[in-house]
């Protein structure tokens, strides 16, 4: 029996107080990308396994979720066929279908789908779960909301420099002091050829990426174990270094990487972009991190990192630029520029930080004590009053003892209860208590909406 | 290749546009769910399939979304377990999981598995999608929302009266005329007995709810045909026809149901429902009507129907009153009264009467033409302003030619573009046009928040 009660490993149910907290956050992004005239789309959770496969590497296609096919899906399908050796091309064969695994590859899928219907730059935000069969645990689940704002069709820095406000916008109206670190992929491609290693620019960056978490020295190991030159890490080593403000890094790169016209455009990329951030008054909270890396190969240009300045996490919201993001789904030379913001690490920022707002409740503002059929009746009305003035209100649904009813309302928070008798029936007047303070006043309808809209 | 740009059928994409209408119900469902204290919560896509098989019948069972086992799904499975014959009992050895049917079946079990932790009288609603491997056709989905609300825990009368007020709400804040009907299936019951057809219930409710559809005709046609006597389809013929007010209907059953305790009982709760909602102020669009019958097999009581009044659609909200869901979870006795609203149907019925808003628009309110690098960057922190006062603005992202900025504005429908060249820099007013009527003006930053906020 106990089986029957719990849900798949890696998945959550929301009750209502975490439901109000995460549609806090939901909605301050939401609010944000409308202000800057991102318009929302959504795909459904199913995807052709075609469209998901291959694009997450081999790692990414063993965490896909697989949709057994309807009906008989062992038709055509020889015993020869099943065996573990055949594993994959069995699957394939029973399953036609995928749950997505992020918001990008559905969202390029969408965009060469829908092409002809759509006006470039296309502006667009997705706020949708995604599921992935990750071992489960401390803060990683296997069903999980991302929150995605990307232009498509645009290679112009200033949406980076868009992005950027986003983010800062975003943090702020959740109270939240975050660093956004910025970098381009062709300040690295510059390294790279600076220290001699162009061809070996993905073990450079996978390397760098581990800087924040285990030090120079890792880093300096790792690639030396992975037979790079001593004279090459030693030439990498001043730009691990290199911890002044924008202006001081920017002349230390242009020193350094002038022999590398790629690693130079890069670094025009990032003054042109640090140049539009002061002008659009946004002075702090954002650094060049010249060994920012981020995994995905898919990106060409700058790459966006945010992490929280008040608590040791992973970081809050990545993303970056892509040049040939719908040439998969032969569409090619299409460029954009994205981000994706995590609502669950967000949470946990907030919950650490005690920083829901605390007059943001679900549920009603007041409960009407109902103390038989007459009261009911009587309240029936005052109660939709309220409503229409939007003040949500309930009433108890029997007429219960009043302690039982009290206790109600205390168990949800409720912050009035109104209790309407004989007296108050007569009157007109409303006894009201409030529950925080006990305090109880006798109000007109009008007066009562005043009070606790 | 065609292939790659598809999505599965019987799922879809929203656009923009699409996202805008489909929000604009949502949040008219949502405000009017939480105006009644009603709270929300949210399951996992994925359940056990131990949680959802045997809970919609065979035809349920089948049309369940299975999904793959992650790993190795062959270990522990030998040759002779896969075979057409035996596909059931493979399914679920190689498919532990699956996608949630409907929104009730996970309320039953989150209810079990947090009963602790809920205070009861528990009232939910719960907006999100659902999957059925059902043939697809016009207006019927692989994937599509339901918005679910329940009251669990109270067999008080209010919770129907107050879930035909919120279908009332709901459909006024779309301004959209409806009819609820209503019946109780202990009316249903004790028209079975009148007819001496007890033991007959599910065959009588089947063939009554095609009375709309079909006619009186055929339906005693059906029923003759499955072994009911010619008294017994006499007998029903009167209950079939009585079209009057609730008054005259509720003397009619007072008469013709007087042999029938059971049947008097649910006329007894009908009575008491229509008075309060007189209570509440609802004295139309809500009828009794005693052959509505509804399939779903676990209804004890109140039936719930809401039909559009100028479409002819099939049910835009339907539900009932149960008194044993969460007994299959090992939690008897528990009784509970619930509507679902189908956003696929109320969508279409607002598109097919022009009922979405006009202004109810998504992306900007206002574009920025970028004529360079210096209007660019004076631009900025004006757009900044005027997303804090609440209007979404963008700059178009490179200095393009005019013409095609403003077929940006007119493709994207927005309404206000700001030209801002060297005079308006010099003076502060900003040359503002409005796209519907070409009219173009001169306004400082505050005269124009003024204007288009």
């Amino acid at each position: 029996m106990a089986e029957k009660f719990s849900i798949p490993k890696g998945t959550r149910d929301f009750n209502p107080q975490e439901m109000v907290r995460r549609n806090f956050i939901f909605n301050a992004i939401r609010r944000v990308f409308e202000s800057y005239g991102y318009v929302s789309i959504e795909t459904p959770a199913m995807e052709n396994l075609s469209t998901l496969m291959g694009k997450y590497g081999e790692e990414g296609d063993r965490l896909l979720f697989k949709i057994l096919n309807s009906g008989n899906y062992l038709t055509g399908i020889s015993k020869d066929d099943i065996t573990d050796d055949n594993l994959n091309a069995l699957t394939l064969k029973i399953a036609e279908k995928g749950l997505r695994y992020d918001l990008t590859v559905p969202f390029a899928r969408f965009i060469v789908q829908h092409r002809n219907e759509i006006t470039f730059p296309f502006k667009r935000y997705q706020m949708q779960p995604v599921w992935r069969a990750d071992k489960p645990q401390k803060g990683r689940y296997r069903e999980f909301y991302q929150c995605d704002v990307d232009v498509i069709g645009s290679d112009s820095l200033l949406n980076e420099v868009e992005l950027v406000q986003i983010i800062h916008d975003v943090f702020a109206s959740l109270n939240t002091a975050v660093t956004t670190r910025l970098n381009n992929r062709k300040i690295l491609a510059g390294i790279a050829e600076v220290i001699g290693m162009t061809d070996r620019f993905t073990d450079l960056t996978v390397a760098l990426d581990k800087l924040d978490k285990t030090g120079q020295e890792q880093v300096m190991a790792e690639l030396s174990s992975k037979g790079f030159s001593a004279g090459s890490v030693s030439k990498l080593k001043p730009f691990m270094n290199v911890t002044r403000n924008f202006e001081e890094k920017a002349s230390f790169l242009q020193e350094h990487l002038k022999i590398s016209p790629t690693g130079i455009q890069g670094l025009g990329e990032m003054m042109t972009i640090f140049d539009r951030l002061k002008a659009a008054g946004i002075n702090d909270g954002v650094e060049l991190d010249i060994t920012l890396a981020r995994g995905l190969n898919y990106y060409t240009g700058t790459i966006f990192e945010v992490k929280a300045e008040e608590v040791e996490i992973g970081s809050l919201c990545g993303g970056g630029r892509y040049d040939d993001l719908t040439g998969i789904f032969g569409l090619p030379g299409v460029s954009g520029v994205g981000i994706s913001f995590g609502a669950d690490r967000i949470y946990d920022v907030l919950l650490a930080l005690n920083r829901f707002p605390d007059d943001y409740q679900a549920g009603s503002r007041i409960l009407f004590v109902n103390f038989g059929e007459t009261e009911e009746k009587f309240c029936l009305p005052l109660a939709s009053k309220l409503r229409k003035s939007g003040i949500s209100a309930e009433i108890y649904p029997d007429a219960a003892k009043l302690k039982k009813q009290m206790k109600y309302a205390d168990d949800k928070k409720i912050p009035f209860v109104a209790l309407i008798g004989e007296n108050e029936m007569r009157s007109g007047l409303l006894t009201v208590k409030e529950m925080k303070t006990g305090e109880q006043r006798e109000l007109s309808v009008d007066q009562l909406i005043d009070e606790i809209i």
